[in-house]
């Protein structure tokens, strides 16, 4: 094999997996089409994670829209913050990424650096579009959130959504009254999120637009090491590469979830168990587990919210590792960040087990005195007085600007016994978040293999039977003495349980199978003369190629085992 | 029932279906978000349409990005012609749509007339704002599309889509690839469409962003009276409010499928099959027959490209007749505007049954002398002159701006019989195009209802059991004796078969029955001591109120047969 990327992308935009989005009119990049194999892929992907996150672990998928008001991305800091790099090139006027010129020639961390160290340490390098020497060049940020306009007549800024995650904060409040107002609860949405990359340059590895699968999990701060179902994982075992393996250059170590925990690798039980379930996720749909490691983010790179970030990469023949997956402690950042720019509480309130009795300093005034003395002013003044901090000789207040001196004699200090019945909490914020397209760009890189067949080349996708887009084939040997309508019949049976079943009549039957192995249909079942005899047919195996001759009324139900991992095909021909 | 809107909004935000955007920085009209149980209603109705036009239809399901490069949108005509007639408020400065205070004010057809014409009616009405009068002022058209910047330098405009269908003609040629160049075909695609009107005022029927489902299906011209599964709808029979009965004030005729063709009601096969289709999933789905109808427009509020439209509209309490689905005969009018727009052949070689000799006349220069003559631009004479039309006294051509004459004595005349083994055709489209959002709005108000039971009010949501976002739920009498481990257990049995199962324990039985009644969960499994003794438990059906008794062992296959159709709960009771 040649290029693996070249390889697949043929295939893949050749059989109607992935096409350049409006090509008759030049593609633009970062840009994809999901051809009918592809959006079918994409579709079981989505819902192989929904067998995850909304099944398993019960957290409701919720719908909000991609165009935001600006004062949500003010709040989340994406106005302010969420920018690359960019210079343009002063020979040809590319705008590029000052970050990916840095790095492409070695420079180490310069997704990290500041515009005015990556203009100086750019300068001696040439520029990748038109290889001229870049020189001295501004270097100043760009905003990456698509911008328009809300109504006519410029009346509202809004944005195309940077992440899903903001619907679920913004919605906080309406989500806890949805689960009773009991911790921990979660949301989850799958849908657009948009980029305005600079110069994207990596096919579906670097888009514009793309699909977000993002879960964010709302947990008492002194809870995120009591995870209910923490058990589930606490055994499972994989490789991190954390920050001490990647300061002293060494390689992932392998360990229980349970062990990182207990060792401080992983900040908490929360984190661990995501990390986990993003494992088993990611081998069930097709990830190798060689190609896959989970990486922690460095102090320097780790945004400024979070307390503790793992990425999960997947390894790429043609782009290295590459980040797929975050899973982020956002801490209390973004309730607390939404609370102070919209004036509203972004908190639960968690009623303590029994009633606590705490002492505390209440001033009261002696309003008769106070008020003759003040009048309109007396109220401002009584309310001041109960936040205040008494001195020996009096209080000293501000009223509506205005510093008062109110005398000792004028109130009272009582130190009282009241009963408190909880307190109110801002949750923490677990966040793993998935992108679909990197996973099913990742998929068809690892499913892709050819072999030599009987002198010919066989093009196969190895991709897991949980994704195939299509299930199985079925071929009729011959179009006539009913062979046809047998095998019309069977793919109507496989249809009528939910699986997808491509009938095929045209070509070779050779040519047949080659067409689906391309496309990675797991099972192919023919249906021959014997069918008419003794009402059995074959089942074929994409990746052993192997036969065996099965009942026709066997099949929709043994299609069924076989995909959901009930069965195999080694166990059909023992 | 005081305002069924205002009750099945209300019961919509407070149990999870609905929610206003970003709702704590104040929302935006035209912008909603789907809570929990609105996300999974929306996802089944979403999952409906697919058992139609991707399982039994066959046609597969495409996705395109939602923003667009400008080169598309010129072609579709959405640039240039996309847009609402506006006029601002001298008094408020409110922006209002011009013909929306026409027909507020009585006057017939305002989306028909021009913006003089409107304005000239307008002048008398007040402002629905501020209730001045609005006098003389100017109506402008706004285009609708919302408008951004693709990359950074301002380097391309992009819109976003106002429609799926437009990613459904620009894969034209590699979807024509991917159903091996035969014709008929199809494509579909749900996702979201946007569209920034002028000052939506009507709750979830006019979203700025909304999501669309459309299908695009490419048939021969000289075929769309031949579907090849007509027979499926013809004596599917429904009522038609043609242009005939519009024109005449009369009510809609009820009638076949097959007569609607045969009267020319509707333009043919293809449009009236998918007016049955669409009839047959709205009334499953839950959308009663006697709220539906189909309406055709009147030839001055067609579009220009399309030769028959209907509209399936819906009753609505609120919003009167909504128009949720629409079926049109696009013709070949968009392939041919991005074929002109793209300079790309969007059309298929359609084999004849057997090659066919026609007769052509061919001008065979004579290549000696006119190439001495004419020299460097003797090959585009020789080019032009293939296509030419000879007079008697020769030729008159004209070659990169230059007119010159080739005397008859240059050239000869041959008429010659040639094979000619099929001809290239535009196919043409016929589109039905439904409303998602509306559709979910329809359901919700019809399900709507409330009725006295012991004293109190029921609230209820009659929903399909085929949309229910619950599916159903599972009590333990107690959460004792082992009660709610059994009942946890047939939860888990029912998720297992993928039907979504709630449970819950909390509260007086009562109550549960109310909250599940509420967001529409069809059926509830009661488990108490009886269940302990003698594994059954008590199954309770929604509407009626009505319970049987029933093995545990029965539960999954029983739920999963009453929600699709196969079994009633009538038939349980008998």
């Amino acid at each position: 094999m040649s290029d693996v990327y070249e390889n697949v992308m043929e295939l893949a935009k050749r059989r109607g997996f992935i096409w350049p989005t409006s090509e008759c009119y030049g593609a633009v990049a970062g840009f994809i089409d999901y051809g009918p194999l592809g959006a079918m892929l994409k579709r079981r992907v989505e819902n192989a994670w929904r067998e995850f996150y909304v099944i398993q672990e019960g957290y409701y998928e919720i719908e909000c829209p991609t165009i935001g008001q600006e004062a949500v991305f003010v709040a989340s800091g994406h106005v302010k913050g969420f920018s690359d790099k960019m210079l343009q090139c002063p020979h040809c006027n590319e705008y590029l990424r000052a970050d990916h010129i840095a790095e492409g020639n070695g420079v180490p961390n310069a997704g990290t650096m500041s515009c005015e160290a990556l203009a100086a340490c750019i300068a001696p390098f040439s520029c990748p579009a038109c290889e001229k020497p870049l020189g001295k060049v501004e270097v100043f940020p760009f905003n990456l959130m698509f911008q328009t306009t809300i109504g006519p007549g410029s009346q509202r800024k809004g944005y195309l959504r940077p992440e899903t995650a903001q619907g679920m904060f913004t919605d906080f409040a309406r989500l806890l009254r949805f689960y009773r107002d009991k911790l921990p609860f979660g949301a989850v949405q799958i849908g657009k999120s948009y980029r305005n990359e600079i110069s994207p340059r990596q096919g579906m590895i670097r888009l514009r637009e793309f699909t977000q699968a993002e879960a964010e999990i709302f947990v008492h701060p002194d809870e995120k090491n009591r995870h209910p179902f923490f058990s589930r994982y606490a055994e499972y075992t994989m490789p991190f590469l954390g920050i001490p393996q990647q300061q002293k250059g060494e390689p992932a170590v392998t360990m229980s979830m349970q062990q990182a925990v207990e060792q401080g690798l992983v900040a908490n039980q929360y984190v661990a168990y995501y990390l986990a379930l993003t494992h088993q996720m990611l081998v069930r749909i097709g990830v190798r587990p060689d190609r896959l490691r989970f990486r922690q983010h460095l102090p320097d790179e780790r945004a400024h919210y979070a307390c503790d970030c793992w990425d999960a990469e997947i390894r790429s023949d043609r782009f290295g590792w590459v980040e797929t997956v975050g899973i982020a402690d956002r801490t209390n950042y973004d309730l607390n960040a939404h609370a102070f720019h919209s004036g509203t509480p972004f908190t639960v309130f968690v009623q303590y087990p029994e009633a606590r009795k705490e002492q505390r300093r209440r001033i009261v005034p002696n309003m008769g005195v106070l008020g003759k003395q003040y009048r309109n002013k007396a109220k401002a003044i009584f309310a001041a007085l109960e936040q205040a901090q008494p001195g020996p000789d009096g209080v000293d207040l501000e009223v509506d600007g205005e510093k008062i001196h109110i005398p000792a004699d004028l109130y009272e200090v009582r130190d009282e016994t009241v009963e408190v019945r909880g307190v109110d909490v801002t949750p923490h914020v677990i966040e793993p978040s998935y992108g679909i397209d990197r996973m099913i760009y990742a998929i068809l890189e690892q499913a892709y293999d050819e072999e030599m067949v009987e002198g010919e080349v066989r093009k196969v996708l190895r991709l897991s039977p949980l994704v195939a887009p299509i299930q199985v084939a079925v071929f009729p040997l011959m179009t006539r003495d009913g062979l046809d309508t047998v095998a019309r019949e069977i793919a109507g049976e496989i249809q009528k349980i939910g699986f997808l079943a491509e009938y095929d009549d045209s070509g070779a039957i050779g040519r047949r199978y080659r067409r689906q192995d391309e496309v990675g249909t797991p099972y192919a079942v023919t249906v021959d003369y014997d069918t008419l005899k003794d009402r059995t047919v074959t089942l074929r195996d994409r990746d052993s190629m192997a036969q065996v001759r099965v009942p026709v009324a066997d099949i929709p139900e043994m299609i069924r085992d076989l995909i959901q991992g009930r069965l195999t095909f080694a166990r059909l021909q023992a």
